[in-house]
């Protein structure tokens, strides 16, 4: 038992932090809205986020940040990517060191290409941590809450972090694995959105199962590739923040960036599905700046530069996924091979 | 353009008989069923596998295996695994020397636990050939008699059978991949079919995408584990016969695998299963072969062992996947990586 705050009380965030009360953590739950906090201790519930779930008692939910990280062992992130420095300098103040600092966010930052942990590492500079751990997974929040079994990668560079994240958080329904690639959890976590994208393109386009693996599996293997060369692991992506989370997000018609997607396919344009989805997608910012990474890294993404075109140069859905089917004829596996060869003969 | 033999007129057999004829070769389908050969001449469709597809005119059907044979320069075996060492040896007789051998087929022999391009060479090893080649990938034989965009990979130890294979079978809707990964590419086919069972045992318990995609993905990771000990390159699981074939599985309710699986999550026992399914579950004869050889081989499999608890021990289905949830803490993926680091370090 020790004391954590969670940072954000979006459905996951929330979720984790249920988590952590079931395990008999003190856990409190900081939130930046007020209101939000007062429908939260009135009604016990997430209204917005997870309205059909009983909050448990001795959840502690808070907007005073100093209250919230004041005596805790490990503070978790759980706010979107484009408000993580925001919150890591709200947080700077209070923050002491030897803490251990977790987040469960998905995403890359436009034109810096920095991952989560390291936008933390460098707005949280001048503070001693135990190490920045990823929490990644094929999570659907609201089944968290129902505890439903649920798996999940706890990943740091600091073996110890890893470790202290996975006694923290595992329990009978949420299991945790521990790994020291965060460079591809996140990367798996955040490019996935891409596929994502995809799959719906081939959805929407009416074309079968077949063509949706296709587009699936060869995705998987080009951000595999971009996240080699930035020093993952490919395995990682044989995992749970890889095909784990892909298949939870391609599969589900309640994704976000397959819903995004099957609009493209089925022929509208970029401020129409903008308009239709009324929210962010992530996916989309996500295709522009990979798109630019594997430009400048030199990594051949042929699916990724083609959803590209789909979204910001108004290509034919049809033309680009009959386009990729006819490129040269190659093998499967011998470039990411090659480069982990190059890795392990050092 | 050149000579080809299918052998087997399933569903499968016959689409990949149908890519070729597109593809300009003279195709010869083998059938050993005299009346299924007159139904599909008098009709022009394989009414019992593929009866909405119209059949190319240029397809010449035949129950004579000396005339399917003669002058071709490949053959296609597509019949199913215990049907392919009495296949062999139908051909043997007529068989002539340099020519390449391709096969569709997935499965295991049980026992022996020969893949099928051993039993293959044992059958035929009086014959000089020009390699055994392994056709396999995310496909639905109606999607490809359709024309809509689908990928295997083609793999081969001979680099020229897997070529030359590519270039049998590659145009604009079959994109061919070809890998040296021969035993990974045939491993990934067959053993998909026990997670496809646990995946279904997962939704048939009411469990939600979560559980689901935790299932496919430790599965995936335990598969690829037995598979790198026996020589695969790991690599090959997050290629198309790998994660591809086992999305298609394991998300469709078409799977038959799923399907028991499913009745298996509800409760149902074995003799139920199969009655009920009515016909032959590759997944279970796979998943006691497997058992087996994990024992043999001595490498953990929890859910491999789980899904044959259940199925052959009558364990609680809902017993086994708990337990799966609570085996001790342990690392994603450093044992595959272990292997390989020890591979590539030779």
């Amino acid at each position: 038992m020790g004391n954590v705050a969670v940072l954000g009380a979006g459905s996951w965030g929330t979720a984790l932090a249920m988590v952590l009360c079931d395990n008999h953590h003190q856990v409190h739950l900081w939130t930046h809205n007020e209101s939000q906090k007062e429908i939260m201790q009135t009604t016990g519930k997430n209204e917005k986020y997870l309205p059909e779930i009983q909050l448990p008692e001795n959840l502690n939910i808070v907007t005073d940040l100093n209250h919230a990280i004041e005596n805790v062992e490990a503070v978790v992130f759980v706010v979107p990517t484009k408000a993580i420095r925001e919150t890591c300098k709200k947080v700077l103040p209070y923050i002491k060191n030897n803490m251990v600092l977790i987040h469960g966010s998905k995403g890359i930052e436009p034109h810096s290409h920095y991952r989560i942990s390291e936008m933390m590492a460098e707005e949280l500079e001048q503070v001693t941590y135990k190490g920045i751990v990823a929490l990644s997974g094929p999570s659907h929040a609201e089944e968290v809450s129902l505890k439903h079994p649920t798996t999940v990668t706890a990943a740091s560079d600091n073996e110890f972090a890893a470790q202290f994240t996975q006694d923290l958080f595992m329990n009978e329904y949420f299991r945790v694995y521990t790994s020291k690639d965060l460079v591809g959890v996140e990367l798996g976590g955040s490019l996935k959105n891409i596929i994502a994208l995809g799959a719906g393109i081939s959805d929407g386009l009416g074309y079968g199962d077949n063509a949706k693996a296709a587009l699936i599996t060869r995705g998987l293997a080009e951000i595999s590739r971009l996240a080699t060369k930035l020093g993952a692991n490919p395995l990682t992506f044989i995992g749970l923040s890889g095909v784990g989370d892909l298949i939870v997000t391609c599969t589900s018609i309640h994704s976000r960036n397959w819903r995004a997607g099957n609009l493209f396919g089925k022929g509208h344009k970029l401020d129409e599905v903008l308009a239709q989805m009324g929210m962010t997608v992530e996916g989309v910012r996500t295709t522009e700046a990979v798109n630019q990474l594997s430009k400048k890294l030199d990594v051949e993404m042929p699916i990724t530069r083609g959803i590209y075109d789909v979204i910001f140069n108004e290509k034919s859905p049809k033309d680009v996924v009959d386009n990729l089917m006819n490129r040269d004829r190659t093998t499967e596996i011998e470039d990411i091979a090659s480069i982990l060869a190059d890795r392990y003969s050092d």
